[in-house]
C-alpha cells in the first residue's frame, strides 16, 4: 500500500491511516469539518475532512485505523491530505500491528516475568492482595500503556514499566538487605494499577473523567483498599503499608502524592519509578540523535536538550 | 478539691489531674520515670513520677483523669508536682466534663443541625452515599475533634467544623447560583470523614499509624469509594465528583491534596474549610488577648502575632 | 441594524461597532493601518482599516462606538471586515448600552445597598472617613469596573464587587463574633478605592501610568491617609487599622501587599476578596459550558479547565 | 566608675548601666520581677531586679541610663547582677554619650553633606518636595537609626545610610549617563523617610504600631504623597516617579515592595540600598574577626559565616 | 551600496549583508533551503536561499559578511529577500566594521585601563596569577563579547564589562575600607575568564560544547587553578580566595554558582557584576525609547517593560 | 579496661577515650577549660577538663584516642566525666580500631573491587585519566569517609560509596543499553575525588578551608582538569564529558552543581549518588529501630521519621 513519504502534491491515493488528535471545527459557512493527524505506521500527515455528514462523524475515533481516499495538496510548504472518503479498515486488509508501538517484550513474556516475581512474595497477605488485584484487572493491566505521552506510551507499556522496575529492584534488595522484598515487589506491581481507570484504553489513549478528577494515585489506593476489604484484610499492617506505597510513589506532594515516602520500601519505589520513567523517556531521544549532537527538548528533563557523547 | 493555682511549694495535695504529653524516661540509675503535664480543668503543672513500678506504668494513658498525691517542689522558679501515688478517677468522685473542652453546640444539637442539611440533599445518589457513610461512623463522627491541635481540637469538633461550614455555605450558594447545593452539602459533610481513622479518639488525641501513613484525605476517599461500591454506585457521576471534592479539599498539592479543585463546588469546599479552620483558630487567641495588644504567635497564620484593634 | 452573525463574504454593510484592542501598524509601503476587534453587542469580528488619514487616526479610542462601512472578506477561513469609512456614533442612532456589559444591579440599586451598610458603621471615625472618601469619588466609584479583565470587568463592577463582599461578610460576622463589623464594612467598602486612579475609566479600560507605577493598593492607602489627614484623623487607631486592611487585602507579599494581614478583620477582607473575585470569574465560564464538559482555561485558577458536573 | 569587666562574684558595686531588653515576669510566689540586660558602654551583664515595687516599675524604659546598686552572683558559670536599687542617672553624673553607638559622621556633618546633594537637584518640583519633607521631619531624620538591628542601628544611622548611598550613586550616575540624577538623589534622600514613624525613636529602638501594621514603605509613600498634595504637586510626573521609587526600593514583592522597580532610577535605588545595608552589616563583623578566621553567623547574609582572608 | 530601508517589492539588489540565525530546512520536495536573517549594519531583513547546492552550504557561517543578489518579495506584509547568489565579501569591497557592534572604548584603551588596575595589585601572588592568566589569553580576552545576548554582547564587550566593574569598585573600596583591594581587582579581572572557552568567538557568537557542558564559571576555576598550579601557587591562600570569588560570582546557587559568596570581596564582585550587567542592558533600551514611554520587555529584568520618566 | 556503661557517680576511673567535638571555653574566672565528648568504642560521655595548662591544650585533637583519669559526677541527671589528667594513648596499650567505624569491606577488598571496574574501561583516554588520578590520590581515596556526617561517614567510606554505586550501575547499564559504560564507570569512580581536599582526613573529620570556600564539586573538576592537561588530554571529548559529570552529580543547581545533567550518563550518576547516599543513611536508622516503630528524624530525608513495617 502507498506510504506517506512517497506522496506528491496532486496525488489521489487510497491508503490506510490511523487517525489521531481529532478535532471537529466549523467552516466560515458554519459547516463541520475534521482536522486531524494521520499515521501510516512510519510518518505523520496533516488531514482535513471538509465534508463530514452526521452519519460519518460518529465513525471518528482516536487510535482507529481507516481506509481513506482524497487529494494531496500543498499548504504553507507542507503536504496536506484532503480526505474525501474514509471507512474503518478490517483486520483482513491491513496489518494493524504496524500502526501501533509495542513494548520490547510480548504480553505472554511480561505475564511470565511478572508471575515469577509474584511467586517470590512469601508474605501470604501481600501475595493474596496482589494476586486478587491482578486477576480482576488482568486484561487491561497487560494491555495498557503507562502514560498518554512522556514514557512507556505504547501497548503493554504499563506491564513493561513494572517489569523494568522489578528487574532494577533486585540489585537494591541485595545491597540494602534491611529492605523487605515482599513489600518492594508488591508495591512495584500495584503502584500504577490506577492507570487502568485513569486512561481510556490501550490505543488512542487519553485521560478519562475519573483520571482527570481523581488521578491514578487515588484510584489505585481505592482499588487496593477495596480488594483488601473484600478479603477481610483492610485492617492489616500489610494493607496499610502497601496503600502507603501507592500513595507515596510520586515522592513529593507537589508531584501529586498526598503522602511522601515514610518507609524505606516506599522511598525505593519512588526512586525506581522516577529512574525508569526518565531513562525510558531518554531512550527514544537517543535513538534519533547522532553521537556528538544534541537531542530535542526532553519533557521529562525540564525541556532540556541532552548531549550524546561522541565516544565509542 | 484543691486547684493548681492555690498550690504552694511544700504542699502535699491530693487532687484530680488529667495527664497529657506522657513521656517515659530513664534516670541516671537506669530506672524508669514519667515526665508529663497535669491539667486540673483550668491550669497546667509539670509532673514527675519518679517511682514507677511496672504494674502502674500500664495505667498511664494520655487524656485520662487520675486522683494523684505527692509533693509540690520548686524547679527553676516553677512549681513541679512530684507524684508519689496515682489511680484512675471514677466518674463518681470527679466531674470529668470539666477536664475536657467541648464544641459550643452539644452532640444532639449538632446531629439535628447536620440532619437538617442532609434532608436538603435532593439528589438520591448523593443522599444515599451521605446517609450510609454517616450511619456507619455515627458515633465517632459526632465525638471526634477536627484535629490534634491547631483548630477545632475539642470534643465534637469535627461535627462542629462541618456545621460551621454548612452555615457559611448558604450565603455562597445564594450568591453564586450556578453552584450545585447537593454537591456542596455532601462534600462538606464528608470532607473530613477520614479523620475518624486518622485520629486516635476524642480524648488525648494523637495520630494513628493509618493517619501517619495514609492521611485523612486518602482514607476519606477510600471510605466513600468503598461505601459507593457496596451500594453499586461507584461508577456514577455523583460518586466521582464527591470523591474528587474530598481529594481536593486542601486546595493545593503542597498541602496534601493529590488533585487540586477542578469543579466550582470543590473550590468552594476548599475556601470554606480554609476559612473556618483559620477563623476558629483565631478565636482562641482573641479570647486571651486584650484590645490594643498582640496575640501570641498563631500557628495557622505562619506563626504571626495578630493585633487586636482598640476599637469599640 | 445588521449583525455580525448575519454577514457573508462579499457583503458591504453599514453598521455600529464598538472598537477594541486597537493597534496602529505599518504596511509594506510604510503607510499606517489599524488592526482591531469590532463588537456589535453580541459577536466579535476582526477589523482592518487600511486607509487611515491622520485626521481620522485621532478618532480611534478603545471602547468607543462607531458607525462603520466597508467590505467583508475571507481571511484564512474567518470573516474580516475591511472598513473603508467610520465615524463616532451619536446616542440617537445607536442604543449604546447594548455594547457594554453591566453589573447585575443598577447604579441606583448599588448606591442604596452600599449606603445601607455605611449606615451600619457605628464608629464615628470610621463612618466619617468612609463617607468623606466615597463623597469625593462617588461618580467613578459607582461607574468603574473592578478590573481590566479577569473579574467584574464590566460597568459598575467595582461597586458590585464591594456589594457582593458585604453580603458574604454578614454570615462571617455572625459566626465569628469577635470580629469588629465596623472595620469589616469600612475595609470592604474602601479596599479597592485606588482603582479609580489605577484604571482609565469605565469603558475601554486600561491601566493608567499611576496604575502601572504605584498600583491600586498604594494609591488606596494614600487616598485614605490623605482624607484622614484632612479630617485630623490620621493619627487615630481607626485610620491605622483601616489603612492596614487596604494594604493587606491581597493577602500575601508576592501578590503585591506590602504587609500581610495582621488583624482578623484584614484576614477576612482578604478571604472575601479572594473568594468573590474567583467565583465571579467562574460564573462567566459556567454560562458557556454544558454540563458534563470542561470549561476553557480559567486565568484566575492557574489556567485550569474546570469540569461542570452532569448532576441535577 | 566601676566597669563590668572588673566585677567579681560577691562584689556589691554601684555603677551606671543602660537597660535593654526589659521583661517583666512573675516569680513562683506570683510577684513581679524584671529580667534585663545591662550595658556599661563596653560590656553586657545579665540583670535581675527581684524586688520591684509598682512605683519603680514605671521608671523602666529600654535605652535609658540608670545608677544601680546590688550584688554580683554566679549563675550557671556567668555573672548575674541582682540589682536591689536603681534610679535614672542625671547628665551631670554620667557621660551618657559613652552608652550609645553613633554614626561615623556627626549630625552637623551629615546635614551639610546631604544639603550639598539637595542643592544639586535642579528639577524644581523634586527640589520642592524633598526640601519640604525634610523640613517637616528634620529632627527625627538626623537622629534616628536606620533599623532596630541588622544595619546602621545607631544614632544618626538613617542619615548616614542616606549619605553613603548618595556617595556611591555618583559613580553610577557617571557611568550610566542615561540615569536622571535629580530622581536618583531625591529617591535616595526620601526612600526611608517612613522610618521616622516606623521606629520608636533614636534610643532603645523598637517598632511602633504603625510600623508593624503599615511598614516604612507604605508610610513613606503616604508622607510624600501628602506633602505633594499640600504643595499642589500630587498629579505631577515627578511625584508619581518619586513615590514609585519609594514603593519599589526593596526590589522584590517578597521583600515588601508592592511594586518592583519599573524605572532605571528605581532599580539603582534598590541596588544601592541593598549593597550599603549589607556592606555596613559586614563591617561590624569584620571588626571583631581576625584574618584567617570565620565571622559569626551574619543575619543579612542568610546566617552564613564569612571568611576573612589572611592576605595583606 | 544599497540599504535595506530603501528596498521595494520587485527590486533586484546586489548588496552586502551579514548572515545571522542560519537554519537549514527541507522544502516539500525534500530539497535543502536556508532561512536566515540579513543585517546591513542598520536594519534586518528576512532572507530565503531556495537553491542551495552542497558546495555553497559550507560557506554559510553565522556572523560572516556576504555579497548577495536576488529578488525582493512581499511575504505576509513584510519584505523578504529571495537570494539567488551569494559569496563571502572581501575586506576591500566592504567596510566590515560597520556590521558589528563595538564597545565604547577601543581595544588599546581597554588594555591601558585594565593594565593600570593590574599595576595597583601589590600582593605578589595575586599579581603573578593575574598577569600570567591574561598573558595566556590576551587576544581573546580583549576581543570577546561578554555574552551571546543580554549584556555587553559586542566586540571587546568582555574587557569593557571588566573595566566598568573596576571603575565602580573604587567607590566601594573607599567607602568600606575593610575590603582587600588586591582581591577585588584580581577577582573582577578574572571572573569571566572562562568565557574565552564558553563562547565561540567575537563574531556570530554562540555557545561551544564546553560552554554548554561546563559553563564559564567552572571553566574559569579550572583555568586559574591550572595556572596557579603551574606557578607552584595552587596551595596558597591567595589562589583559594581568588578561585572562590570566580565560583561565587553569580551570587546564588540557582544562578549557577556552586558556592555562594563567603568573603566580603566575593560579595562585592557579585554585586558589581549583577549591577553592571543590568545597567548596561538597560542602556540599549533607553536609547530607543522616548521619554514618557515604556521600553520593550527587558530580558535581564524578568521581561518587564520599564518606564522612562518625562523629566528633564 | 573499664567501659562507660559501667561507670557510677563517684567513680574515679582510668580508661581510654576518643575525644570529639572539642570546644575551648572560659570559666567565670577567665581560665580556659575544655568541653568535649568522649567515646569508648560503644558509648558516649560528656567530658569537662577544668584544669588545662597551655602545654596540654595542644595535645587536644578531634578524633585522637587518650588515656584519661578523673571523677564521675552527676550533672542534671546525666553522668559527666571531670577529667583531671590525660595523655595520647599508644598503639600498644589500646586496640584503636575499636574506636573508629569502618566500611563493611576492607581497604584491600575495595581496591580489588574498584580495580576490577577500572579494567572494564575500554576507552584509552578515560582509562588513562582515571588511573592517573587514582594513582595520585590512592592513599586518601581508600582511607577517607564520604562525608562529615549524614552518609558513609566512616573510614573507607568514600571508596565503599563508590563501590556501591558501581555495583548498582551494572543493572542500569544492562537495562538501558544506550548508556556508555566507560563514562558511567569513570564518572562514578571520580565523582567525589574532590573530597580528598574538602575533608580534613579519615578521623575526626571536618571541612578544610578549601572545602568551605570551593567545595568538592569544583575541587574535583580542577583535579581532573589538571590531570587531563598534564596528560595532554584536556581538549578531548572524553575529558569534557567526564568533567561535566563531576560538575553535575548533585543533579540540581540548588544542591551546588553549577550545571545540571545534560547527558544520560550524568543523569545516571546523579540518581545513583542520590540513592546510595540516602539508603546508606537509612540503614543506620533501621539498625536501631524495632519493627512497628518510627525512627528518629532522618536528616537525609528532610528530618522525617520513617516507619519500620512490622512484616516478616
Amino acid at each position: 500500500m502507498v506510504k506517506i513519504k512517497d506522496l506528491k502534491i496532486g496525488d489521489r491515493p487510497e491508503m490506510a491511516l490511523k487517525f489521531q488528535s481529532i478535532q471537529i471545527k466549523k467552516t466560515t459557512t458554519n459547516d463541520d469539518y475534521a482536522s486531524l493527524i494521520g499515521f501510516d505506521g512510519e510518518d505523520l500527515i496533516e488531514v482535513k475532512i471538509w465534508s463530514l455528514p452526521e452519519s460519518k462523524k460518529d465513525l471518528l475515533r482516536s487510535g482507529e485505523i481507516y481506509i481513506v481516499s482524497g487529494l494531496i495538496k500543498d499548504y504553507q510548504g507542507k503536504k496536506q491530505f484532503n480526505v474525501s472518503d474514509f471507512r474503518i479498515a478490517s483486520d483482513d486488509e491491513v496489518d494493524k500491528s504496524a500502526f501501533y508501538e509495542y513494548a520490547p517484550l510480548s504480553k505472554v513474556e511480561l505475564q511470565t516475568k511478572i508471575s515469577g516475581y509474584i511467586n517470590k512474595i512469601k508474605n501470604p497477605i501481600l501475595h493474596k492482595i496482589v494476586v486478587t488485584t491482578l486477576k480482576k484487572y488482568v486484561n487491561d493491566y497487560f494491555e495498557y500503556p503507562a502514560a498518554v505521552t512522556i514514557h512507556h506510551n505504547y501497548i503493554h507499556g504499563l506491564a513493561y514499566h513494572v517489569y523494568s522496575m522489578l528487574n532494577l529492584s533486585d540489585t537494591f534488595l541485595k545491597q540494602y538487605q534491611y529492605l523487605n522484598s515482599d513489600l518492594v515487589y508488591s508495591g512495584i506491581i500495584l503502584h500504577d494499577i490506577g492507570k487502568v481507570k485513569e486512561l481510556s484504553g490501550s490505543k488512542g489513549v487519553e485521560y478519562t473523567k475519573e483520571g482527570n478528577l481523581l488521578g491514578h494515585i487515588a484510584i489505585g489506593a481505592t482499588i487496593v483498599s477495596g480488594i483488601a476489604e473484600s478479603l477481610g484484610l483492610l485492617e492489616t499492617e500489610e494493607a496499610t503499608c502497601l496503600i502507603h506505597m501507592i500513595l507515596a510513589h510520586h515522592g513529593e506532594l507537589e508531584y501529586g502524592s498526598p503522602k511522601e515516602p515514610l518507609m524505606a520500601e516506599a522511598a525505593l519505589l519512588y526512586f525506581l519509578d522516577y529512574s525508569d520513567s526518565r531513562f525510558a523517556s531518554l531512550e527514544k531521544f537517543y535513538r534519533t540523535t547522532n553521537k556528538g549532537e544534541y537531542t530535542d527538548q526532553i519533557f521529562a528533563f525540564d525541556k532540556k536538550s541532552f548531549y550524546v557523547p561522541k565516544i565509542d
